[in-house]
């Protein structure tokens, strides 16, 4: 099926129905699909992939007990039974191609106060070549991708010779559960394509992440006589400080690492959600900080928690009151290891024929800083796992936004990988 | 009436009824009388007021329109018109003696996590001659001790030869409108007496109070990126480290201060409450931080807020980001003076002796590093304005308390003070 019309007839099926495809990715973005709010959506997803003809699985994390899995990770303040994940599958009468997991998630983060928003962040508002909101390109853009794509073989006349899994999943933002419980739920394939934003780069590495909280207590008492109690967002800031200093140091050995030597402060910690203290004049009794740190591929996550509870216990015995009080570090998300895709699998050789037959330029490769689910995959199920896909900015920000013409072109590249890897039959 | 039989006798009327006063103290700790959440305990204390024959005026704050007042301060989230205030006037039918203003707040400040209390907060436990709840100290007490003092006077026979009026007002923990609204509303005396739990003695200075919310923002990226974002929560960090400092300068200052030279940082910086992010893997686009700041009573309250502003924008300038995208201070709450209660009045004179007659000893005085409500009285209207009452912890803390026989001898302290400066005559 690799005959020289195939790509036109391919190109040409994606044109044809792109505005079709944009309307599904607003569709998309319309829904405020923040954690534990994912399930309206899924739904909906569900319903869109049977009407096309797919045989849908559609279950909850409390469908498949992530809790005895060493890879599952702790969810605080969410319920696992409302956490949908769908899966489509397309299967191949008489498979005789390499089969394949399409798999995306749908889980936005928050879009913070709406008013720092051009355009509100729920709107999808296309404008000069771009789409905009909350999720447009991390990574809804590249759910829209998968379906199309898939689209674009059936209308150009074909049918993938092998079994190929379309999955929308949660999760993916906090702690990667929704990727794993496909993966307990059976799913199987040669290959698995993730389409992250990755501006069509192949993502040769990802950093691991860790979630955590730092509950730090105080002595509340009148402000008038401040010096006899403690102040638990004081406190809290002494912790924070240590961690930036434990997270220098990090960066300072990780010069050395083979992956990610050359990058320029690979860890990253962040302090993303503060609250403490209920009252101006009176010293605040309690301070909660949620924390994300991230860990080279080299590093082992229980090693890399274990560094954390000591930073902070050490930065504890420093201080008086904390010394007695000590802080407590609750892990409540993210225990992520970071991945490195081996070079030379067929799957990425594939991939990267397809870019070029698109892009005309050799794909290139990103080693980034976070995480993406790639690691289940790859790391615990050996399955070749490629992270590649459209293009944009302003994930995690205000103004999100996804390039069109972009879009298109992963979509074309998409479907031609799915030819090449699964081959086609015709409809 | 000052003859050698009056104190016994009101001593004996204050025993006699002292289960009433306790089980009436426990009544007013039951309401959680929070900012905003005052009125039902201001209605009930209307209707008891009326039991006793008072001439109840019941008015909000929105009655006597606060905010075109030189000393009316903003109020940020509260309603007025829900802001009970609540003053029954003993009315002499021919007065011969001096008039007195009884005044005492009901508002109180938040309990916090209520696992923190040995007993519920609101539960009004007495154990060991102790009331334990949040207000029981911080100034339940004194209330009940205002309204017990009248109650023995009038068993022993006698009522008040003048004016007597009994407020209790809001918004003394944020603000200070509700004793504010009092002398909006028309009400004078000769004095007002005010029995925040000061341990039986007189407050000779109290400092003002300023509050502001710091609003800062922050550019919100994937923490992927973190060094091509800012982050609110130590942008917020950065000004709090400048007004620790600003603070540490006023203190050097107040070394040569006439009233708080001795007192060791008398000016207390706080900051209680905050607020920021809404991701662990985003850095957070804003934090908002509730602040407290004290001034001295010679220092001007425009110039003290002017210096606070300043101290921000220097800071804010040392700062890439900060200084293009500068922060908010917003005042939201106390501009209040500091005052204080020059030497030598009657009343203080009156008060001193009703004190050594109970006490047997002589009546000290304390500078205070908190606000109270006689500023208005004093500082603003020329009412000799004295800040007196019982003993007892855990203001603003958890296990906030007050020493029941402290609270009988403040009665009686009450009681014998009022006979002594607005007379008596039999009932």
């Amino acid at each position: 099926m690799a005959d020289a019309t195939l790509l036109p007839r391919i190109t040409e099926a994606v044109d044809a129905v792109f505005e079709k495809q944009v309307a599904f990715l607003q569709d998309l973005v319309r829904f405020p699909s923040r954690r534990g709010e994912e399930a309206p959506l899924q739904d909906w997803m569900a319903r869109e992939m049977a009407r096309r003809g797919y045989a849908v699985d559609r279950f909850t994390l409390a469908d498949v007990g992530l809790g005895g899995h060493e890879k599952g990770a702790p969810m605080v303040g969410v319920d696992p039974a409302g956490s949908v994940q769908v899966v489509a599958a397309h299967r191949a009468s008489n498979p005789t191609g390499r089969s394949l997991i399409l798999q995306g998630h749908i889980d936005v983060v928050p879009e913070g106060p709406a008013d720092m928003w051009t355009h509100p962040p729920y709107a999808a508002v296309v404008r000069d070549g771009w789409l905009y909101g909350r999720g447009a390109n991390d990574m809804k853009a590249g759910v829209s991708c998968m379906v199309y794509a898939m689209d674009a073989l059936r209308a150009a006349g074909f049918d993938p010779a092998a079994d190929v899994y379309l999955q929308t999943v949660t999760e993916e933002e906090s702690t990667g559960n929704g990727a794993l419980s496909t993966l307990l739920r059976g799913y199987r394939a040669e290959a698995v394509l993730i389409p992250e934003p990755t501006g069509h780069t192949l993502t040769r590495t990802h950093t691991g992440t860790l979630w955590f909280r730092l509950r730090v207590r105080g002595v509340p008492v009148h402000v008038a006589v401040a010096q006899d109690g403690t102040n638990a967002i004081m406190s809290a800031y002494h912790l924070i400080q240590a961690l930036v200093e434990h997270t220098a140091k990090l960066n300072e050995a990780a010069a050395t690492d083979s992956w990610y030597g050359e990058v320029r402060n690979p860890i990253k910690f962040n302090p993303g959600i503060i609250h403490g203290g209920d009252w101006a004049s009176s010293t605040p009794a309690w301070c909660e900080v949620d924390c994300r740190i991230g860990l080279l591929p080299s590093m082992d996550v229980r090693e890399a928690m274990a560094g954390v509870e000591r930073a902070v216990k050490a930065a504890a015995r420093s201080d008086n009151f904390l010394a007695n009080n000590p802080p407590e570090v609750v892990w409540h998300g993210f225990q992520a290891d970071g991945f490195v895709l081996e070079p030379g699998s067929e799957a990425e050789a594939t991939l990267a024929a397809a870019h070029l037959a698109v892009h005309g330029t050799p794909m290139s490769e990103r080693r980034t800083t976070a995480v993406n689910d790639t690691r289940y995959y790859g790391r615990y199920y050996d399955i070749p796992a490629l992270c590649y896909g459209p293009k944009g900015d302003g994930n995690h920000g205000f103004d999100e936004r996804t390039s069109l013409e972009d879009l298109r072109r992963c979509t074309v590249t998409m479907a031609n990988f799915i030819a090449q890897w699964c081959g086609l039959i015709p409809r």
